[in-house]
């Protein structure tokens, strides 16, 4: 069984990744439901919240945190809205544990669709940047 | 201006809590979207995850994981959803920071309703039992 996230990790999968550490990634989400929809995920696979330990759980949800921040100050979002599912009954698709973040910009069309390359490159470079502070 | 959590933290109006500590409050969302949706919120008021120290947000991470936990060994759920918004345009209502915890059953019914006395008082006692281990 291949995972699609583990392939990222590896470098093995293009993604547009917007920040990286020993533990956390963060990447553009391929079928974004909004312009600079993020996917934050642990570099080790598990699958459902209820396995991950507290000090990596607090990590992922800090770095969403603060991808949140950067869909403000980079995106000009004017909310956002962080969702992590457990289970295909909840929306699951990726059996890798990872927290959508998901800027809303008022009336925007909230219909998921491909990232094309252009709007990959372009938002993962203004929220790299947004997140170096 | 009145916060409705606020009042319920400060035991000032009605809810069905599922647990408490200094820092942390769970209780029933008054508007279930599934049976067990729990909201997990810091006793103090901040409006947005922006602005939530590191070490709170990991306590309402954490509580929130074993809320889930709770739900599918307590309630028997299939898959948990975990949503945070913020702004009214990502669908935030009440401007007190909070986790939703929202289980799944297969396809069990997903519209908002008023929470019943008789619901509440099952469910709350079925996840606080299930939080005890």
């Amino acid at each position: 069984m291949t995972c699609i996230f583990c392939e990222i990790v590896r470098g093995e999968r293009e993604a547009y990744i917007i920040y990286e550490d020993e533990e956390v990634m963060v990447f553009l989400d391929r079928y974004p439901l909004t312009r600079g929809h993020s996917l934050v995920v642990p570099r080790r696979h598990y699958e459902y919240i209820y396995d991950v330990p507290d000090d990596l759980l607090a990590r992922l949800i800090v770095t969403a945190r603060e991808v949140a921040r950067a869909q403000v100050k980079g995106l000009g979002a004017s909310g956002v809205r962080i969702v992590q599912n457990n289970g295909s009954d909840a929306g699951q698709i990726i059996f890798h544990v990872h927290f959508h973040v998901i800027p809303f910009y008022g009336e925007a069309r909230r219909h998921r669709r491909v990232l094309s390359r252009e709007e990959g490159e372009v938002v993962s470079a203004a929220l790299r940047e947004a997140l170096k502070g």
